[in-house]
């Protein structure tokens, strides 16, 4: 900037601005005092060279920092998923558009509830909402302070969080009250709400940063699925009427193309996500992710993530596990292990237990195994699951033939046999090249909106064009559900090519 | 509001902004995420019935709160005219447009220097800054809550504070860094700072109630007197060309119609406020507002604010005892008190003095006087007001009979004698219908804005529009100063119709 002289008394606010004006047009500035206090002296002790970091809130620009010299290249976000399970965040280098590390880790709200209305009802309690909010921001501020100290970066150049999340979730981030979310008729206090502080969230990044959670569209469908529907594309306009189905705690489905979504919600419970499960884990090292069976000998191999020592079992895990156990006849169609002699099978207190692997070969200490009550949640899950998608397609006039593509996020792991999805009756007997598994789609989507006001904007639109179906009152929805209830399923002429 | 159903599932959040675009548009709505925390129940517990206060912030609307029930009765605003050394304040019902109390105190920032300069150099201190924001701001919320405790106001209904001071005075208040406002090129931080939050700056009201300072126009003229511009009208359509003269420590002088203005400022110092004079006192109860003096035996007479016993004098009380001791021949000229034998007379510390008051009449307890050294600091006040009112003139190829009205701002009582105020030299000698006093303008100005967004944006037209003429590099000032340090004045026949 040129400096002020007797003949230019432009004050020093002023001239800054119209600097920044030549860089980026605004229609309204918001300044935050803080910036303003000890501006002269900054812009005079840097020789008036110095960088100012600008945040975009509806029509309005900010400025979120001022510093001196050319700190330019210093510029990173966060993004989430939040999941009710499974909390992921990423650090993202906002220049060069790449992400510079991951976390995962549980969702400590579990401690109060695993599932959304346990919780719903939990923030009822004496101080119930602030300790459900606390429990997810102190896991996320831990996040942060991890990944910017891996890689070098001050808390003040993280500038904006942007955060995918089911309604519910997004309610206690924002430490809204979520009770209605959960009575009739089942209306949440916002879908959307419009850009926050971070710091009014009790997120600590900058302490101007924005904090933009991803717009949802009804109680049980939220930002994560927009996020989703908004990851795969599925709002492209060359896009054909293609399904997506996220299968985290809260199972969440949608079916639709540019012109409209419609979606639906299953309750199907943390099993996939490793959770609730005896050995369950995410997808992280040591995750056993890919399993075999003989079905001579009933002797498992497996893979594990990384090709760490075995820690526990991950989604991917389950899913070979299921499948595998269910060709070499250790389980039957009702997922019940037989009462067979060998060294592997025994009974335990939830029934009986498949050993994956001995305590000696295990990083865990003692035995990986699978038992009678682990197999009925991962059925129940499943069954959700499909008989979900199948009521939606059947209230849309559909069948399974008629999408193109069908999307499978969520955080099971990075390589799902498709055919064992499909053989224990989660995903149905289709084209398997009609099946794309995209990993963790909310967090993709939260991270494009992160590098994107463009994918912001697409993604409120999403949320705008989405309507929602509740099974619970569609009359097909229950007999579904039990008929899903087998591996794969009690229609066995739904599933031709599975061949058990 | 119509409450939720089954077939009408918008949320909460969605239902309210609808209902409040009914009333009242608005291009983008800034929530504040306190207002939606508890938002599902406070609708419901309300049975759907609320109050919105909505607060306009450059193009964005705010909801500053939401209340159970029907409040729209109990809105409140304050406004604030800052001045270098006396502060007022008026709660004003925003229904009704009246003002329900004023306060007026000294500006506790003059235990730290009683002008502008050696505050700014204060600043620089350790926590200078600090202690000089919150001298201001303190003594603001002291008389706020009186104001509302007199007036059965809740802080929370008190929702916008609107500020008028001088360039120094509004970065103070703001806690910005005033140190370059005293350094060539005089330079301040900024001149206008769109509204921030209440909280932001330290004041005590709604916790997101805004503040906002009126724009000025350079270090040396600040928002006071865009604000007295405003309010005197001299931006009108058809208004002529008229002056503005603003008697505080710093004086300002304004000239100009709706197409420009030019000011400059004096440094007055605060004697027409009654400070630094040895008995000086605001305009308040007990301040002798005039006075008369028996040019047979130097008898005084006096009338005091609300016929109080006598406390100290105000600025009029001045005014009138200057011109009264010229006439009957106790001062000189020069302002001298010359060596007469009376029981009034007598030797001081501060030169010669004469007793207005004996102790016995006042409430004081002790004698009211007025000394050599309190005479010359209001002979240097009215010389530097005089000449720079005369500079700008001349500066402009303008004389005082040019000018259709001269409107006289400032703190120093409300019945002034204008032909002594002519007589001192304080004002010049032109028909006295062209001169309207109109007491404290910064305030009325600010109150304009607490009621009008017009008002508003005309007074940031105004600032716009007036340029600063520094009279320190006009080679004539000094000289007309000089001239001017004489009651009235060296060269006589600018005064023709002053009889001495």
């Amino acid at each position: 900037m040129q400096p002020p002289d007797l003949n230019d008394k432009v004050s020093d606010l002023d001239r800054l601005c119209s600097q920044i004006k030549k860089a980026q047009d605004f229609s309204a500035l918001e300044l935050g005092i803080v910036n303003i206090r000890n501006l002269s002296e900054l812009l005079r002790s840097s020789g008036w060279k110095v960088t100012v970091t600008l945040s975009r809130r509806d029509e309005t620009t900010e400025i979120t920092q001022i510093e001196p010299g050319d700190t330019s290249l210093r510029n990173f976000g966060m993004c989430f998923d939040i999941g009710t399970t499974t909390l992921t965040g990423q650090l993202v280098d906002l220049n060069k558009s790449n992400v510079l590390g991951t976390k995962t880790a549980y969702n400590k709200q579990a401690t109060f509830g695993s599932d959304v209305i346990t919780r719903i009802i939990y923030a009822r309690e004496p101080d119930g909402l602030e300790k459900l909010h606390c429990a997810v921001t102190q896991e996320m501020n831990r996040m942060i302070q991890e990944l910017i100290s891996e890689h070098n970066v001050d808390l003040n150049d993280v500038t904006c969080v942007l955060c995918a999340g089911n309604t519910t979730m997004t309610h206690l981030l924002l430490r809204i009250d979520p009770t209605y979310i959960r009575k009739e008729p089942y209306v949440p206090t916002a879908n959307f709400i419009p850009p926050v502080r971070a710091t009014e969230a009790g997120i600590k990044i900058n302490p101007r940063g924005l904090l933009y959670c991803v717009a949802g569209v009804a109680s049980y469908v939220g930002g994560d699925v927009t996020s989703g529907v908004l990851s795969c594309g599925m709002n492209d306009a060359a896009a054909t009427l293609n399904v997506l189905i996220d299968i985290g705690t809260n199972g969440e489905i949608v079916l639709g193309h540019k012109d409209y979504f419609i979606s639906c919600a299953a309750s199907a419970g943390p099993a996939f996500e490793g959770s609730g499960v005896s050995c369950g884990m995410r997808a992280t090292k040591g995750a056993i992710q890919k399993v075999k069976i003989s079905s001579k000998d009933f002797e498992p191999a497996y893979e594990t993530i990384a090709k760490a020592k075995p820690r526990g079992i991950c989604g991917s895990g389950y899913i070979d596990l299921i499948a595998e156990m269910l060709k070499s006849g250790i389980i039957d169609k009702d997922g019940k292990i037989k009462p067979i002699e060998h060294k592997r099978i025994r009974q335990s207190e939830m029934g009986r237990e498949f050993v994956l692997v001995f305590k000696e070969n295990a990083d865990s200490g003692s035995d990986i195994v699978v038992n009678d009550a682990d197999i009925d949640n991962l059925k129940r899950a499943k069954a959700a699951i499909y008989s979900a998608l199948s009521c939606l397609l059947k209230h849309m006039g559909l069948d399974f033939d008629s999408v193109p593509k069908i999307f499978i996020a969520g955080g099971f792991g990075t390589s799902v046999e498709i055919n064992n999805a499909v053989n224990i009756g989660l995903l149905p007997d289709v084209d398997r090249n009609k099946i794309i598994f995209v990993g963790n789609s909310s967090l993709s989507g939260a991270r494009e909106m992160l590098l994107s006001f463009e994918a912001m904007e697409q993604a409120e639109e999403i949320a705008r064009k989405m309507t929602y179906l509740e099974l619970s009152t569609e009359p097909a929805y229950m007999d579904e559900y039990m008929a899903a209830l087998f591996f794969p399923h009690t229609d066995l002429t739904k599933f031709p090519s599975v061949k058990l």
